[in-house]
C-alpha cells in the first residue's frame, strides 16, 4: 500500500501542492521517497487522492495531485467526544483511539476531579499536540478526515453548550454502574442514530454527583455493563458500543 | 470501597483462610491493613465475600470469610479470546482489557506472522505473567472470576480445536476490511448470543491468506467498519462490539 500524507492544500486533480513541513520531513528523511514515487494524500476534510512526488528539495516536498480515490467511510453520526483530560500521556492514547473509531471532533474538558488545569494544558501546548496525534491516527486508520481538537473548556461550559438539544440532540454521559440509579443501559438507548451527538467521558476519579446531576438535565446517563472500566479505556469502549448500536460497524 | 483480594481458598462463610503470597504482601506492605480491617475477597471462580483480617504476621495474612456479596455480573456468553501474541508489552494490555470486558478465557496463539515463538513465550514464563495480569485486572474491574490463560498454542492447533462446531458453535475471526470479500459485517451476525464462542484476533502483520482460508472452514470471518484498527486495540473493540450485539452491555 502506498504511503499516505496529510496535505491540507490538496483540492483538485492536476494541482501541484507543497506538503506541510512535518509531512515533507517524513517523506524525505524517513521514507526517502524520490521524484516520481506514487503516494496517496488526503486533505483532512474528506477528500483523498492518488499523487506523485514532483519535487524534493532541502526545503520541502511537492506532489502532483492525481485522481480522487476512496478513503475509509465516515460514520453517519457526527460524534463529538467530550473527554475529561487524563493524566500523563493517557489523553494521547484516547485521542488516537477516538480518531481511529471515527469521531467527528474531540472536546478536551476539565472537570472537578481532573488532575490537570486549563492553564497547564495551555502552557503545555497540549491542544496542538493532540491535533498532531489526530493527523497521525487518521493516516494510520485510513480516514480522509482529521477530526478537530476543540479548544479545551471547563465541564460547565460544555454542559451549557449541550443545553439546546433541539439543535444537537441530547448528549450522552457515560457513568459507572454504581454512580446513578437513573442511568440507562446501552440496550435501553434508541438504536436509531441521531444526526450528531456529544459523548461525555470522565476523568480517573470519576464525575462528581453535581456533574452527573447537571448532565442529566442536558442529556442522558448511560452505563456499560456491571464491570468497572478503566478511565483510559472508556472512550474506546463507549464509541465502539454506540457505533455497534447504530450499525456503523 | 473496601480493598479486594484474590483468595482461591475462599469457599464458605466462617472459614479462616490464608492469602496467597502476593496478595498477603499487598495487604501488609502496600495497604498496611491490621487485624480487624474489613476487606472483600473473591475466589476467582465466581464467589465473592465480605471478610475481616484475622491475622497478620511476617509470614503472611489470614482472613475470616464473612457473608457472600455481589460481584460484577458475568456475561451469558462464554467467550474465549484466541489472541495472536503481540510484541513487547502489548499482549499484557490485551489480557488486561479482555478480562475487564468479560472474557471467560484467553488462548495465546502463535501465527505465521507473529514475531514471537512458542519457545520464547515459554522461556519468558509469559503464561504465568499473563495469569497474574488477569488476577490484577479482575480485582480492578470487580469480577469474581479470573479467566484462565490457556497454554499458548500454534494457530493450526487452535483452528483444529474449533472444527467440532456442534460442541462449541462457530469461531469468529476478525479480519481487516480489505483482506476477504467473504467477511461479514457485525450487523450481518446473528444477534442471538451463542452459549460459547472463540474470537480470533491476529498479530501486527495480520493473518496470512492461508490462515483466513482455514478459519473460514471452522468459523466465520467478521470485519469491523472500514477503518484499519491497530492490532493492540482490536480485541477490545471486537469484544465490545460483540457484547453490544448480544446485549451484554
Amino acid at each position: 500500500m502506498h504511503a499516505r500524507f496529510h496535505v491540507p492544500d490538496a483540492e483538485r486533480t492536476g494541482d501541484v501542492v507543497a506538503l506541510p513541513h512535518e509531512e515533507a520531513q517524513h517523506l524525505i528523511r524517513v521514507l526517502r521517497l524520490k521524484v516520481g514515487a506514487a503516494v496517496r494524500v488526503f486533505n483532512g476534510r474528506g477528500a483523498a487522492f492518488d499523487a506523485v512526488v514532483s519535487a524534493v528539495t532541502k526545503a520541502g516536498a511537492q506532489v502532483r495531485i492525481g485522481a480522487g480515490c476512496e478513503a475509509a467511510a465516515e460514520a453517519h453520526v457526527a460524534v463529538t467526544l467530550a473527554q475529561a483530560v487524563l493524566k500523563g500521556d493517557k489523553m494521547d492514547e484516547v485521542v488516537r483511539d477516538a480518531v481511529m473509531m471515527g469521531v467527528a471532533a474531540i472536546q478536551p474538558m476539565v472537570t472537578t476531579r481532573s488532575e490537570v488545569t486549563l492553564a497547564s494544558i495551555d502552557r503545555g501546548h497540549r491542544q496542538a499536540r493532540w491535533q498532531r496525534i489526530a493527523v497521525s491516527s487518521a493516516k494510520q486508520c485510513g480516514r480522509a478526515v482529521v477530526p478537530a481538537i476543540l479548544e479545551p473548556r471547563a465541564f460547565e461550559a460544555v454542559a451549557a453548550s449541550l443545553a439546546d438539544m433541539t439543535l444537537r440532540g441530547p448528549g450522552l454521559m457515560f457513568v459507572e454502574p454504581s454512580s446513578s440509579a437513573d442511568a440507562l443501559s446501552l440496550a435501553d438507548l434508541d438504536a436509531t442514530p441521531p444526526r450528531e451527538t456529544t459523548v461525555m467521558v470522565g476523568p480517573e476519579g470519576g464525575w462528581t454527583p453535581e456533574e452527573i446531576e447537571r448532565a442529566s438535565t442536558v442529556g442522558r446517563l448511560v452505563t456499560l455493563g456491571s464491570r468497572t472500566l478503566r478511565a483510559d479505556a472508556m472512550a474506546l469502549v463507549a464509541l465502539t458500543a454506540l457505533f455497534t448500536l447504530w450499525r456503523e460497524l
